[in-house]
């Protein structure tokens, strides 16, 4: 159980508190961590196994009817930051018939016609499940925002929406691990060019990204707003420095190590007579 | 694109054709393949990638509308064959954004109220998914003959039916491969011995495995009447000796290759003009 080469625990280290400024984030640090590049990638592969245990028990739990928990990742970051990555890399560790993934694009005509929390609870993982949301209900309070998708009353309405939303998710018995992948401007132009360089990842890149990029600073302003008002106890936020992309897993593989064990699943007690079944089987 | 340790195509080896019989399949034999447990180990490792690269350009394409293929593989196999285990480390290989999972219980009311094949339709996997069918359609002509689930004129009509829906699928681009996991009796009453002697295996036992178990016969009749009635050109049957769960893995990942290989997706060309976006983002 011990977190080698973590010389704090990312949990507190990237946790955003009180006082918390996003410009304060080197996007190129590993904070907590003491080892490069190589020491990450074999630590994310030696805990991809207490990940997938963790995992496999929650899952049995909830068959067996005697669990009620689930985890829900919530990633949200500019273009480029790597959240396909993450879902590749650190989800991808886990068995994937425990795993509910939902991508949050442009909402659809049905959808704009909804409350914006519709499209989102419907997605919500089942007990047993770890959910990932590939963005989320934030797009509603980011692009939102910096777009003017919504009137600016109903945009305000909606950090307060979001928290009885997550309160009531999480007294459910839901753990929330909501990450803010942090690159720089810098790293991000460098990723799109790979992208427009490369015949195998240009079907990527989309020309819109240049336009939300030239709106980088009132990004930042909307997720220190979102960080100011919906980092609560329940459902803190993370912000975890994405420019090296090892570094980004490792800390996301962690928090959601953290999630699941204090969610504590054990496996279920058989709901049989074990001796008797063993009699049963012999003989046929 | 080498097969390495393979000695025969498992597409051709493995594949059910004209006169094929159940009974002659040895579920311990690892045919076509010319290696141990290690090799093949080593070789599904190794074909990770190109199972991988391959599922990343089929999805690539759909997501620019360039292409409208995707790959469905249904797996049928008595309990404990080893469905999840191919799941886990063959689809667990790829991405998992790429890939669409649905599992086939016992039908609800609702899904009683239907047809069938209604359940399975809604699940089918949209173009650029892999979708997997753990378990299947295929029940509504297992459990459901041995059990007798159905009127036996129901029963019969619904290979027909099968056939017909499989021929549409495949007609509108989807590589339909469709895998039994043939394991031996005596095979599966020492794994299901297993999930009863270990605490953390015994969720996954069912006391309503050994009632099926007794009858073995019964159901290797079924299966074989469902090869003799529905292994089409179109969607041909595999019967995958599964007694050694590394060559199962092993021979179903070489047949997801196959069925990715023949619908040869490529990386789509870009609906924009690279040169000018990349003026774009050089000033942004």
């Amino acid at each position: 159980m011990g977190k080698h080469a973590w010389t704090t625990d990312p949990g507190e280290t990237l946790r955003v508190g009180d006082g918390f400024r996003l410009s304060g984030v080197d996007p190129d640090a590993t904070p907590g961590f003491d080892g490069g590049k190589k020491a990450g990638e074999r630590l994310l592969a030696a805990r991809r196994e207490e990940l997938g245990d963790l995992q496999e028990r929650l899952f049995a739990g909830s068959r067996a009817g005697e669990a009620e928990g689930s985890v829900l990742l919530v990633l949200q970051a500019m273009d480029s930051a790597g959240k396909g990555g993450i879902v590749r890399h650190v989800v991808g560790g886990v068995d994937p018939q425990g795993v509910e993934l939902a991508s949050f694009g442009a909402p659809t005509t049905e959808e704009l016609e909804h409350d914006f929390l519709w499209r989102v609870r419907k997605r919500l993982p089942r007990p047993g499940f770890i959910g990932v949301f590939d963005r989320s209900h934030y797009e509603d309070v980011l692009i939102g925002r910096v777009r003017e998708l919504a009137p600016e009353d109903e945009i305000e309405r909606r950090y307060g929406a979001i928290n009885d939303f997550e309160r009531g998710i999480a007294a459910s018995g839901t753990r929330i691990v909501k990450v803010m992948l942090h690159i720089s401007r810098d790293e991000q132009k460098q990723r799109l060019m790979e992208r427009l360089d490369r015949p195998d990842k240009r079907w990527k890149y989309n020309p819109g990204d240049v336009d939300e990029r030239r709106l980088w600073d009132q990004y930042m302003a909307a997720y220190q707003t979102v960080f100011d008002r919906t980092s609560v106890p329940d459902a803190p936020w993370h912000v975890v420095p994405a420019d090296r992309k090892w570094y980004a897993r490792l800390a996301v593989q962690e928090l959601l190590i953290d999630a699941l064990e204090n969610l504590d699943p054990r496996w279920p007690a058989a709901d049989f007579d074990v001796e008797e079944e063993k009699r049963r089987l012999a003989d046929s």
